[in-house]
C-alpha cells in the first residue's frame, strides 16, 4: 500500500513556535478531520517539548504511510539548539529553515504529494541569513518559478484573496505595481483556481489600490495607470475579470457571492478581510507552482507557544486544501489523458 | 412640546443618489426603528421621485416635531435641476452642497440637536467647487474645528474604527502621517468616546502600518517612527492604548473583544474591516465637533437609485447613534452640574 498512496509533508516551522504543537495536534484528530497520511520534517524534541503522544522517526518518505496510522513519522533534521517554547534563537531559525529546504525537495522530487509549511518567523529567519520576503518566494525559487508566476492565494471558506504584492513596505508598493505584474498574477490565479479547485472558468475581481478605487483619479492613479488596463488584457484572453472596485466595499457576504477570488493590490487589503472572517481557519496555498503547497495563515505565535493553546484549525484546513487539491489535479490528468 | 423636544437634521446628500430614498424610508420606519423627530434638507422633488409617502415643507425647525409624527418635514433648498435617480448632474451636486451648509448650520445654531448627512459623490461636489477632501473635513470647518481634531469614527454593532488619514492616495499616505497627528486623532477619538458613548476609560488598539507591522522595521518603519512614539505619548496622558499591532490580525472577534476603537492609519485598512463586518448598518460619526453629527457609511449607489432597492439599515443606525450621543452628551453636562 505504501507505493499507492504517496504521503503528503509537513515542515515544522519555527521550532519555538507554534507550528510542531498545531502539526502534532492536526494528527491527533486525523480521524474526525479525516485527514490523508503526513509525515513532517524538523527536529524532533520541538514536538516532544509541547506534545506527549507518540512519534516514530522514518529515514525514507515511504515508510511514512505505514506509521501514520500510529504515530507521527518524522523526518529528523539537524538538531535546533535549546528548544523553548516561544523563545525564538539563530539554532531554531537554521532547524526551520532546513526543514523546509529538505521538505521542499521531497515534494519537488515526488516522493510527497503536497508541500504544508508551518510558521516561521521572517525576523529569525533574516538573521540567519535568509534572503527571500517570504517562505512563498522561497518556495517558488526551489521550483524554479519566477515570483511573478508564483501566487499567493490565502483562502477560507467564504473567501479566497491573492495580495499581487505581498511582504513590501506600504509606502513602496505603488512604485512596485505594474501592469504585467497583475497580469502574471491574475493568469497564474485564474489557472491555479482551475487546476486545484476545479473551478473551470474562475470569476475574477479587483480591488483598486486608493480610497473609492481613486474616485476617477481624484485620490489617485493606480486604478486608471495599472488596474483597469490588466483587467482589459486579460478579458482579451478571456478570463473573467471585473473591477477595480472599492476595496471597502468587496467583502461583505453578498459581494463575495459574486466572485471566486478577490485579486488585492497589497498584504493587508488582502489578509484583512480574510482573517477578520477566517482568523481560525484560513489558509496560504501557493499557485503557479509543479507541486501543492499550502500553509495555515497564521504566524509563529511565540506568545501562546508551549502553552497547548494553539488552535491546530488552519493547520487542519491546510493539510486538508492540499490533499483536495492533489486529487482535483489528479483527476484532471485522468481527463487529459483519456 | 416644540420646545422642549429639539427635532434632529438629515441633510438628504446628492439628490440622484440614494440618500432620498433611505431618508424617506428612515421615517415610514420611525415607529418600529424608535427614531427621535428629525426633519430634512433638500429639494423635495429628489423625495417625490423615488417614494409615495407624506412629505410636509416647514419654514422653520421648530416646526419638526409637530410634523414629524404625521409627515417627512422639509426644509426645501435651492432647486436640484432636473432630478433623475442614478443621472448626478452639476445642479444635483450643488443643491447637494446647499443642503449640507444649510443643516451644517442649523445643528450649530442648536436649532437641531443633531446633524445626519446623506451621501454626497465627491466627484460630483469637486466639479462645483468643493475642496474639501469630503463631508467631515467641511463640517470641522464650518464648526471652527481644525481637521486633526476632527475625527471619523466608523461604527457598527461589533467594531468601531477611526482612520488617521482619510481621502489621500494611498502613496501618499506615509509622508502624512506624524506624531502630533496620530497623537491629535488618538486623543480627539478617547474623548469622543467618552462624550458621545459614555465609556468612561475608552480602550484604543492601534493598527501597524505595514504588513505584520513592519516586523521591527524590516517591512517598513511607520511603526517605529510614528505609531509607537504616539502610542508612548498617550500612555503618558493616562489613554489605555496598545500596538501597533498587525493590522490583519487585530480585526477577529477575539480581537475585538479587547478594544472599544481601532486608530488606523489609511481609509481602507478601517473600512475594509468595517464593511466587511457591517456593510448594510456602519455608521460614520464624527468626533471632536460641538455638534453631534452622524452618516450612513456607504456611497451614493447610484446604480440602484430609484430602483427601491436601498437600504435604510445605516441611515436608521446614523439616527439613533446621533439621538444618543445626545442624550449622553446631556446626561453628561447634568452630572457637571450636579
Amino acid at each position: 500500500m505504501t507505493e499507492t498512496v504517496s504521503p503528503m509533508v509537513v515542515a515544522l516551522g519555527d521550532p519555538a513556535g507554534i507550528g510542531p504543537e498545531i502539526a502534532a495536534k492536526a494528527w491527533a484528530s486525523r480521524d474526525m478531520s479525516r485527514l490523508a497520511p503526513f509525515f513532517v520534517v524538523g527536529d524532533r524534541r520541538s514536538i516532544d517539548a509541547v506534545w506527549q503522544g507518540p512519534i516514530e522517526r522514518i529515514r525514507d518518505p515511504r515508510e511514512a504511510v505505514g506509521v501514520f496510522f500510529r504515530a507521527i513519522p518524522l523526518l529528523q533534521v539537524e538538531d535546533a539548539g535549546v528548544i523553548d517554547p516561544g523563545k525564538p534563537s539563530f539554532e531554531g531559525a537554521r532547524c526551520a529553515l532546513a526543514s523546509l529546504e529538505i521538505a521542499a525537495g521531497i515534494a519537488r522530487s515526488g516522493a510527497a504529494r503536497a508541500l504544508i509549511t508551518a510558521p516561521v518567523s521572517k525576523t529569525q529567519l533574516y538573521s540567519v541569513g535568509f534572503t527571500h520576503p517570504g517562505q512563498t518566494e522561497f518556495i517558488a525559487e526551489q521550483c524554479g518559478v519566477s515570483r511573478d508566476n508564483a501566487v499567493m492565494l490565502l483562502a477560507g471558506p467564504t473567501l479566497k484573496v491573492v495580495p499581487v504584492t505581498t511582504h513590501l513596505p506600504l509606502a513602496d508598493v505603488s512604485a512596485n505595481l505594474s501592469i504585467e505584474m497583475i497580469v502574471a498574477k491574475a493568469r497564474a490565479t485564474a489557472k491555479g483556481l482551475q487546476r486545484n479547485f476545479g473551478i473551470e472558468q474562475p470569476r475574477l475581481a479587483f480591488a483598486g489600490f486608493n480610497p473609492h478605487a481613486g474616485e476617477n483619479g481624484a485620490l489617485g492613479r493606480e486604478e486608471i495607470d495599472f488596474i483597469a488596463p490588466a483587467i482589459e488584457i486579460l478579458r482579451g484572453e478571456g478570463i473573467d475579470a471585473v473591477g477595480p472596485i472599492a476595496a471597502d466595499a468587496m467583502f461583505h457576504a453578498r459581494a463575495r457571492a459574486g466572485y471566486d477570488v478577490a485579486i488585492c493590490m497589497y498584504h493587508d487589503q488582502a489578509l484583512i478581510p480574510l482573517k477578520t472572517l477566517h482568523f481560525d481557519d484560513g489558509v496560504n496555498m501557493t499557485l503557479g507552482l509543479p507541486i501543492v503547497r499550502t500553509a495555515p495563515d497564521h504566524g509563529t505565535a511565540f506568545g501562546i507557544a508551549g502553552k497547548d493553546q494553539a488552535n491546530p484549525g488552519a493547520m487542519i484546513a491546510a493539510i486538508r486544501m492540499a490533499a483536495a487539491a492533489t486529487v482535483a489535479r489528479a483527476a484532471q490528468a485522468c481527463a487529459q489523458a483519456a
